[in-house]
């Protein structure tokens, strides 16, 4: 991962064989953000996207491994627990142009990744909620 | 639906049974938003969405009443006949990881819905194209 | 294409039959935009989409000429040889509903296309990776 700032936007190349979510955890940690939007285009040689379950507080997972191109991971930087909190969706394109869609819970960049973090000055925390079994912004 | 400002930015969390149309134009009506970029994810259990058929005029609407995860609603926020105009498009990954999207007619909140409104100062109206049957953007 | 500038975000209304990625170019030269973030919905009649061969070192292209509504074109405008480089990835949602996506080659405006470029003050540089045989962006 390499990554430059330009005013309140990180643009962030990350490189093939790293993860997306850890690196993107690594750059907050670094740079002190917790609180930002998310956008990045790329390609992907594995991953392991969900679709919630509400009656099981779970996610339904499913793992990919062939190169796909990611056509869009969006989502946000938040803070939980004092630490930044990392949300992101994504649709990916396989070599079929089939295409696969949901929370990711793990990408790894298959060539190169390019992600803008803009960041927003405040703080936004997230808590659990016991009905839906997920992390909810508190405001 | 809550939401909170930071500069030029809105975080919005829309709430579970809340429509995410409805919403937006109550926040933007709220805060006298006319003009603004749109992004979101999280997660329906209700959407209508459609593809435009040019020749017809209208759109092929295809219900979804299923848990999905919202990949990426996108859009924009101008003015139309003084009120704030929401246009929105998604895709949307179902349990079986299928997915669904197009132009949202209306989308209804599965667990929660986490929005950036980013406000840009000016105007920007759309005026019907009889040609298209669309609402375009005037400049 | 008709574009207006609000702050350092141009809106872009590209029109029926317009070509995307030559409209954004042709934006970027008449505005002198280097660097930037890309959004838009809109869309396309006519598209060729690409999932890459990292072995081959080139794209498997999909070419679908019918009316489609554009879920989301993401993507990044940087340099290269002292020109604008767009790289835009897609969503596309056809009539049965079915999606379409991966890194545009070419994509024709089939009603209209709304998009936002952000602007960044400064630059960043693409090289090509002669392993990976892509352009990637330099730091």
């Amino acid at each position: 991962m390499k990554y430059r700032q330009f005013g309140n936007t990180y643009m962030i190349r990350i490189d093939l064989g790293e993860e997306i979510v850890e690196s993107l955890k690594k750059l907050c940690e670094n740079e002190h953000i917790f609180l930002g939007r998310v956008e990045a285009i790329g390609a992907t040689d594995y991953a392991v996207i969900g679709v919630y379950d509400p009656a099981k507080k779970e996610y339904y997972p499913e793992t990919v491994s062939e190169f796909m191109e990611i056509a869009s991971p969006n989502g946000s930087i938040t803070a939980m627990d004092g630490k930044p909190y990392i949300h992101l969706h994504a649709a990916l394109a396989d070599r079929r142009h089939g295409i696969h869609g949901g929370h990711v819970l793990e990408m790894r960049v298959g060539a190169t990744c390019e992600m803008f973090v803009t960041v927003l000055d405040g703080e936004v925390n997230r808590q659990k909620d016991e009905g839906l079994g997920i992390n909810l912004w508190t405001f």
